[in-house]
């Protein structure tokens, strides 16, 4: 009976079970939310199967839990690569976990392996059933819009809701949903008490509720974990968006490919980018027809750029419900990587890990904080220390032009490589402040981080605009830097990986073609009498036939360079953000420049996402979380700085000889308080979500309250049914 | 049968009844809210009946709906005197209206009239029923605290969980509390399609939706409401209050009595008195010590007022937690005065008033901000008026010393007056711009106030400080303004007040003794023979015996004086924390001043209360408001101001000699910036709400939201039950 096939691989001890899968109104109405779920899913089946078998969907397709070896084997959603070298019963006991029914603390995940040379490690494909993608949805409260066009939680119980005329059941989730939901459940699969450390590594110790899947990357065990890409869905989105010189972009396509935190930059990058327009017209005109109005156009600079962010937010937010990941919070699920004794949680009541806050501060506050500082003391030192030793070199004139330039050069290197090492360390004292959530994690990463590049790539600016006072100087090093910056990214971005790639695959084809023979015919001699040599865990796997398009995807997606996030990418706007604004009356063009680049970025960096990096994990984002605030505070320094120099400006002291020093400080001192001032309102009075926005999300609450005083009072109910059974009695339907 | 008297009270066409009184556990499984909570109200009623009767309350008490007339009158909660030349219709619509079913518009209120001269007007004392008073309290979802500590949103399903052993089912609504409801509802008799006017007054219009009491209140046809005392609770919180010179304030037990808003005032006073205690002792050690430190005093003096300011924005949030009005927002319930055409609202789909937004934005930005600042302008211009004549008879010494305090004064008297009619236009443009809610409202026209108290208060002093830079004058006018502020408003809270009570007391008795034959005989001849000539409807009011204390209290308590809302109680702390901090460096002993006004006022402010002015009505708030931005606001400038005045002052200048006005104008700019900048990272770092609040609220929000979606299967549940309904009916219990 299918039914019990169900029953076996829902986490639920088998005496909660019914006598009979047949409907009973009475059990669903006990309070347990287990018993609830399982009801819920169980009558969705049914559902399934009396009413919507001929029209949407094979009833027995849903219902099969365990996929039949006689079908084709399910679609590949995550890439496991094991490390080749794993002990026999570390593999076995890896494997068992991702496989194994949740009450054991499994995944319960079905496996494939990939024939292949075992000594480039075990690839290992893995994917889920129909019912389980359902459950695991509705257990990370994934946001799905229902029929009436609203975005809900999903649950199994509404299944119909959700469901539009005409489609198929398995549509439902898209296929980024899918890799979230079986890499979620990878990450999941935590340490039960009697796991002590990795079995075959004493060393290797673990904590009740780690995260195994992070200790067994961490430890190289798991080499690598990657999505596939849909060759299909992916050339159709690459025409609709790089592709297109002059389309808006498809952002509703790419998350539902890459996920919203991806679709989230490329909206941000979009709209930057249009309105630097205003800037880039204003700038030129300024220009072109009188140069004397140079201080209207840094006011016109300061309030447009905060503006802006003020009118991103906005919009940030309205794709935050639009995507339902506006209610995301602090308090929301912890990320893998979250270390602390299991407990119930204080809000849900789940058994997660739980660690205290106050410890996250006191590490926070205590040793990041300073270490930081110090960081950030060594490197404006280092750049004060280039200056002074190229001015030395200067005045000696003892030496070459060589030897003048020779103080930047070695500044450049030496902040390219402490850079690298920074990194590691910002990664690492985040990684011990043991941050709860991963948007938590990532903004403290991302703050130390930019603290670090701020200072390497604006302080020496602020030196000669401030102590050095020369504007000429102030100008060249600008203009300089900001074509070299975006030059240099363009190149790293697509240039060097596309050249790699183009070269690297050349350079394989002539490895393959030397050891042809030899190559082809070990992977054929390998696939029969390697059986033999395979520990039992690996037997029992479904092996993914030869001619299956998903083994070569498999190997080359593998190769592929990691995409590690939208750092980078950020970091890039941000620092351009910076030269545009920060010093814009010296070189008012940058915006032009800017927007040029900009132009070619959304392609490029679109290109790079679909060819050169691996497939990255999709991730659920409510906002651009730390750049918003970073970016807020290059506004409000722009305003400082934009007002410093208009007042060092010989040009404008010139046309007005007759005031002060001290009188044209404090002019300027004012005209900065002013700008500040309207910043304030101007944050103020532009309310962070739109109307509707508002609107929707207190219905909802509203919604929701109202829900919970009903339930409350249907608790009620059930208690004084039993009081009055007697009366109750009298009235049986 | 008591049920049914109770029926006919509730808000139901007659055929949504059930059958019969007895239970029927089907008919509450329909969807409409009203089935629902009529099945909850009579639910409860069975249960205070069959088990409670004995231990908490006597049963037919509780649901006696009309008054018995044989027993004695229900207790007054609110009074209202009605104009004694009113209309005779009128005033039998108005009795109607206020007495009337809810499907006929009206507020099922109980009214009783008081034997008085109707030459004074008409005094009638409003009451509710039990019932009625827990159905309110549901629907206006009151927070109370549960048996379990938490406090949450009261319903009459529940009503178990609120009683604590012990507790009669009369003591579980506070006085307050029913005085807000009866309040409530008196503000809530909305005009119905066809009230076109008031009748008997056919210029009076009234639209559909727009709130009857407050058009009555406008046009003076009820010329005054208000709660009465209870003299004794008065007294028992008086003696712990204004009595006990040392004592903490007991906050809730003034909650209990005066409600939210005032509660919080006072809180805010206690809180920020104590905070004071640390300027001031700081102030007086500089002082004593070494006087050359005053910037580090300075410094020191606006980090504190951030720090303050930020944890008491936690102390309020956690308040308005306990007090469960934390989740008041902007999309609450409209105000009585809000007009607009009457619509579903879009969040909880209640027939309320409707007006969009937008017309409210377009009447702030195009009318009301541009008359406000050309008032500002107004008042600005005036007080250099004032200084410019001044400094004009000072120069011309052609007059004596009166003749140079002429502009001064005149100007006080000028911004007296100026001041009055300008509180008029601020009330009447932000009643214009139509906010929706009360809180929203009182945040609009505070700001406006509080904008012209700025310029009148503080403006003369900046130009002081910063145009003529004469410190020591700056010195003299700050202390002198400072001590005569303080000493007017004790004066005019607290002397005046009890000075006019006393001599007003005298002279009433004067003047009793005078006419007191006449005037006795008067009141015992009116009794027995105007019941003929009352109308009507007044004749069918149950009549206040003549002997009941609630006549003298009636009667005394109108007499009293209007309080008018914590207005002036919040602005005499605003222009006192201005005097405090914005110039702390030239007269240090402010603070000290400040901090024993304070002590005073406490006891001053809680008197004048208690005995001085009517009762208030109680009102909920959840923090204080614009208030916080105002004292926010001040907070920022003190920064700009104490370093521009540490900038101006002579005997830092002396202290370094060697420093040019330049860089010595550039050193504050950046000590300011430093400021700014440690008081931006302050906001940041220290959150809004103490965790455990953080964690009750998101603990609340996931119940109500894994409510919502039970009720959403539950739903499902229905329907599904109704289609397989063979498969159920072979379950049946």
């Amino acid at each position: 009976m299918t039914s019990h096939t169900n029953r076996s691989n829902l986490s639920l001890p088998a005496q909660q079970m019914p006598p009979d899968a047949e409907f009973d109104a009475t059990w669903a109405e006990e309070d347990d939310p287990h018993i609830h779920k399982l009801w819920a899913i169980h009558r969705t089946i049914h559902t399934l199967r009396g009413k919507m078998s001929k029209q949407q969907l094979d009833a027995s397709d849903v219902m099969s839990d365990e996929f039949d070896e006689n079908t084709s084997l399910p679609p590949t959603y995550i890439v496991i690569k094991i490390a080749s070298d794993i002990k026999e019963n570390t593999l076995t006991w890896l494997i068992d976990k991702i496989r194994g029914k949740r009450r054991d603390g499994g995944a319960e995940l079905i496996v494939m392996r990939q024939p292949s040379d075992p000594d480039d490690g075990w690839i290992l494909h893995l994917s889920a059933s129909k019912i389980k993608f359902l459950e695991t949805a509705e257990e990370m409260e994934l946001m799905k819009e229902d029929k009436s066009g609203m975005m809900r939680e999903f649950t199994v119980g509404q299944l119909e809701d959700f469901l539009p005329e005409g489609m198929h059941v398995d549509d439902l989730l898209t296929l980024a949903e899918k890799q979230t939901i079986v890499r979620h459940e990878l990450e999941n699969i935590r340490a039960l008490a009697e796991d002590e450390h990795i079995p075959g590594y004493p060393t290797y110790t673990l904590y009740e509720g780690q995260s195994i899947f992070q200790v067994c990357l961490k430890y190289k065990i798991i080499m690598k974990v990657y999505p596939l890409h849909d060759q299909e869905a992916l050339k159709k989105l690459g025409r609709k968006w790089y592709m297109s010189l002059l389309g808006k972009q498809p952002i509703e396509e790419i998350r539902l490919y890459f996920g919203e935190a991806i679709a989230l930059y490329f909206t941000f990058l979009g709209f930057y980018t249009a309105t630097l327009v205003v800037p880039v017209f204003v700038g030129l005109l300024q220009l072109m027809i009188y140069s004397e109005t140079m201080s209207m156009f840094c006011v016109f600079n300061v309030v447009w750029v905060t503006l802006v962010l003020e009118i991103w937010k906005r919009k940030s937010n309205e794709l935050a419900f639009k995507w339902g990941t506006i209610s995301m919070t602090s308090l929301d699920e912890p990320r893998p990587n979250f270390r602390g004794s299991m407990g119930y949680d204080a809000i849900t009541g789940k058994l997660q890990p739980q660690s205290p806050r106050y410890l996250t501060y006191l590490k926070m506050y205590c040793v990041s904080i300073p270490i930081v500082f110090l960081c950030l003391v060594a490197a404006f030192v280092m750049m004060l220390a280039s200056f002074w030793l190229e001015e030395y070199f200067k005045q000696t004139r003892t030496s070459d032009d060589l030897i003048i330039l020779l103080p930047s050069i070695v500044y450049s290197i030496l902040v390219y490589i402490i850079n690298c090492y920074y990194r590691k360390l910002a990664t690492f004292l985040t990684e011990w402040e043991n941050h709860r959530t991963q948007s938590q994690h990532d903004r403290h990463r991302v703050t130390k981080l930019v603290l670090f590049e701020f200072v390497n790539n604006f302080m020496s600016l602020f030196y000669i605009a401030f102590v050095v006072r020369d504007m000429e100087m102030l100008r060249s090093q600008l203009q300089t830097m900001l074509i070299i910056f975006q030059l240099i990214s363009h190149v790293q971005e697509a240039v060097l990986p596309l050249a790699v790639k183009y070269y690297g695959s050349k350079f394989a084809a002539w490895k393959k073609q030397l050891f042809s023979s030899n190559g082809r015919s070990k992977s054929r001699f390998y696939k029969v009498p390697t059986e033999d040599q395979l520990v039992p865990v690996l037997r029992s796997l479904p092996q993914i036939p030869i001619d299956d398009y998903r083994l070569d995807s498999a190997n080359k997606e593998g190769e592929m360079e990691d995409y590690e996030g939208t750092y980078d990418d950020y970091l890039e706007l941000f620092i351009q953000f910076g030269y545009i604004f920060l010093f814009s009356p010296v070189y008012p063009v940058a915006a032009f420049w800017a927007l040029f680049n900009n132009i070619l970025e959304i392609r490029a960096d679109a290109f790079k996402l679909c060819k050169i990096y691996q497939r990255p994990m999709s991730r659920r984002v409510k906002d651009i979380g730390a750049w918003q605030r970073c970016f807020e505070i290059i506004g409000a320094m722009s305003i400082m700085t934009n007002c410093g120099l208009l007042c060092l400006s010989p040009e404008l002291k010139r046309s007005a000889p007759e005031v002060g020093p001290v009188e044209w400080v404090l002019f300027f001192v004012f005209l900065e308080h002013v700008l500040l001032g309207i910043r304030y309102l101007l944050h103020i009075t532009i309310s962070d979500k739109p109307e509707w926005v508002r609107v929707a999300l207190a219905k909802k609450n509203y919604e929701s309250k109202q829900a919970l005083k009903f339930e409350r009072s249907q608790k009620n109910k059930g208690l004084l049914r039993r009081k009055f059974k007697t009366i109750h009695g009298t009235h049986a339907r």
